[in-house]
């Protein structure tokens, strides 16, 4: 009855992409979150860029991006015991006529610590990035910038 | 394999609907969160409405809701700089018979200030939209009516 | 023009689902949020299991699930008046070849009191689903497993 599928504006196929880029957000955060550095890395493609924040050189590469999650979670937590969750919002994805998609997203961290139910909101940041995908069709990182509002004035 | 595209409750229709709106959502909140007041109000029809509290009137109409935006934001924070992020969840489409759609969300605001990494979490709210449609398909707003939750006793 | 729809990792029918899973959770979570304990449990299969966390028995059946509903409000807030919204992020949705649906999410709560424009954020969480389609095509939830995150060390 409706006719929403085939309105320029609301193409079948942004939906198909923009589940699946949400799909693999889930995924990709919550290795990020299990501290499993080289699988969050592997999300990356080979010569994949992170830059985590604008004030420090970005990580290049999945060996480079594994290494600098673990050390960022050393550096800000030592050995405490936490549990990281990050969250992403108000999502945009852009389909390029490159075949590379474009999104555009909020992000927080919770952190909680043991016994504690009440988590500590870390930074909300931007995050804006470049996907593409492997010869399967699985999407794959190729950059990722992230700018914390705190340090963005 | 599966047939899910085909059910009754899962048309093909509203997953591109539901796309649509979770895309026009993270543009507009962007423009509204950088005080581009113009072009947010633009976001909505010529003869939008938009109540961001039960306790005031409505602004009506786009040079109504952009005096609307920059006048809140001048008197929460008045000149100190911040960078809010309106953040939506939980949301529900629903497409009517009538062509227009009427969403329904919770909504929170992160209120970060320079140099702090923890923002202030601002008021969680519940949002009803209805929207429609421009003549290529576009989704605007037509209706906005917010409901803080710490006015909502 | 772009492939995607019909490229192996973004199946039309994932956007379907995930659209549809969307909001059912939003429908859900609603119910759950206005303490309408029988309406939330009648999202649940009639043999659901809601676990909402691993250090006490999980209800099962709508009944007791209604009822735990209630007395973990009641065991929280007493009679406090204060409005809860529980928010879902990083949505995996895994449909099976057995036509149920696995789901992985985070969740937190959000806490307001009346004139407090602050939200208490309650615990983060993570949350795993079975969910399962009735005769129509429906979703219900089949079983819930919550694992609160100070509770997960």
């Amino acid at each position: 009855m409706t006719t929403y599928a085939t309105e320029p504006h609301a193409p079948a196929d942004l939906a198909a992409v923009y589940a699946q880029v949400q799909n693999f957000y889930a995924r990709q955060v919550r290795l990020l979150d299990a501290l499993d550095a080289e699988e969050f890395a592997a999300t990356f493609t080979e010569d994949g860029v992170f830059s985590p924040t604008p004030t420090a050189p970005a990580a290049r590469g999945r060996a480079e991006i594994a290494a600098a999650l673990r050390a960022a979670h050393a550096r800000k937590f030592g050995t405490d015991p936490v549990r990281r969750r990050h969250w992403f919002n108000m999502l945009e994805v852009r389909p390029g006529a490159d075949g590379l998609l474009r999104t555009h997203f909020y992000s927080m961290v919770l952190v909680t610590r043991p016994w504690d139910p009440a988590p500590v909101t870390a930074p909300s940041s931007v995050v804006e990035d470049v996907l593409e995908r492997d010869a399967t069709g699985a999407l794959l990182t190729r950059e990722r910038r992230v700018t914390p509002d705190h340090l963005s004035f």
